[in-house]
């Protein structure tokens, strides 16, 4: 059983690149998945799992309940008990024992003692906003700069949830086996040469 | 013409990746060469030019001396020369017109026009002071703390040189195409596999 796990910077095409290398490589793909069990076990909505897991739950309530210290507290709980339940879905899907592509969710620290493939996707600013505005939705009308600023945002979340649970800092290089610059590739090219580099891994 | 050029923190194997993909790729290898032609044409000693390179000129000379404006501003211009001379030595690599892996001096920075691919080599501190150990010459007995603080020096000057000349930070996952960390692979296996994503990111 080979596990490639993709970390990402938003809108680098982390995404793309993983559901592609599963394509090619013939592995199960888990990204979106992954909350989706998590909302049906705990019988919560997806869209809160998943704004509660990226961006810290006691963050997206009012500051007026955060003085609240009951409040606070309840919430923490729950933010705990989501991140429990995500680590137990992700040792899940390592239990079945098929090989697969876990993009987010830093699986490669919750999956460290299955010696995963761990690889971390960025891209310059204007590729990462390019990127942003091709795959917007009908009626979704943001300016640069409030791509921008989203993409920061995101980012920062992504930093911090690393933070809780790993040693090593998210986006720094020594963190992960291999760091892909996706800004001069097609995701479509570059597919294949990551396909080609993580088999030859495994095969080491 | 292909370029590669190879930036790398001490120890973690960049210098033997670079020689192992010149030669599985066909192509010529430039890493002292530089130096020592440098020193030639300067008619300075090898030694004294790779220092000065690497270290910043002015931080070698006796604290007493830095004190002395005049003194100060001859080390600051023997530097600079230094570093337009390894900048003509490393155009001139390119105007050779011949496809090339080059190991450090901030090639891909000196050569962006040339659009190498540029590649940064990282590892474990545990990694890079076992490869310093295996490598070092008899007679040679530092101990781990020694090396770690040598790595860790010349770490900072790499840092610095490249901040000299370019936008991107040393190290950042941004700055270059490509981000490999050494500590779990041989740098034999690693090599055919860099070289055929190399390859492909030619092709594109």
């Amino acid at each position: 059983m080979n596990i490639i796990t993709i970390s990402r910077e938003f809108g680098s095409g982390g995404r793309e690149l993983g559901k592609r290398l599963a394509d090619l490589l013939g592995y199960d793909y888990y990204d979106r998945e992954i909350i989706t069990t998590i909302a049906a076990q705990k019988g919560l909505d997806e869209g809160y799992v998943e704004k509660a897991l990226e961006n810290h739950a006691w963050q997206t309530i009012p500051l007026t309940f955060r003085h609240s210290f009951a409040s606070a507290n309840m919430m923490q709980q729950a933010q705990t008990d989501l991140l429990v339940a995500q680590k137990r879905v992700v040792e899940g899907i390592a239990k079945a024992g098929r090989s697969s592509v876990i993009v987010g969710r830093n699986a490669d620290v919750l999956l460290a003692d299955k010696k995963p493939f761990s690889i971390f996707v960025c891209a310059e600013m204007d590729a990462k906003i390019r990127r942003c505005m091709e795959r917007a939705e009908k009626g979704e009308n943001l300016s640069r700069r409030e791509i921008e600023n989203n993409i920061r945002r995101i980012d920062r979340s992504r930093a911090k949830n690393r933070e809780m649970i790993a040693n090593g800092k998210w986006r720094d290089c020594g963190t992960y086996h291999l760091t892909i610059n996706t800004t001069d590739w097609s995701i479509k090219e570059l597919a294949p040469a990551v396909a080609e580099f993580a088999s030859r891994w495994f095969r080491r």
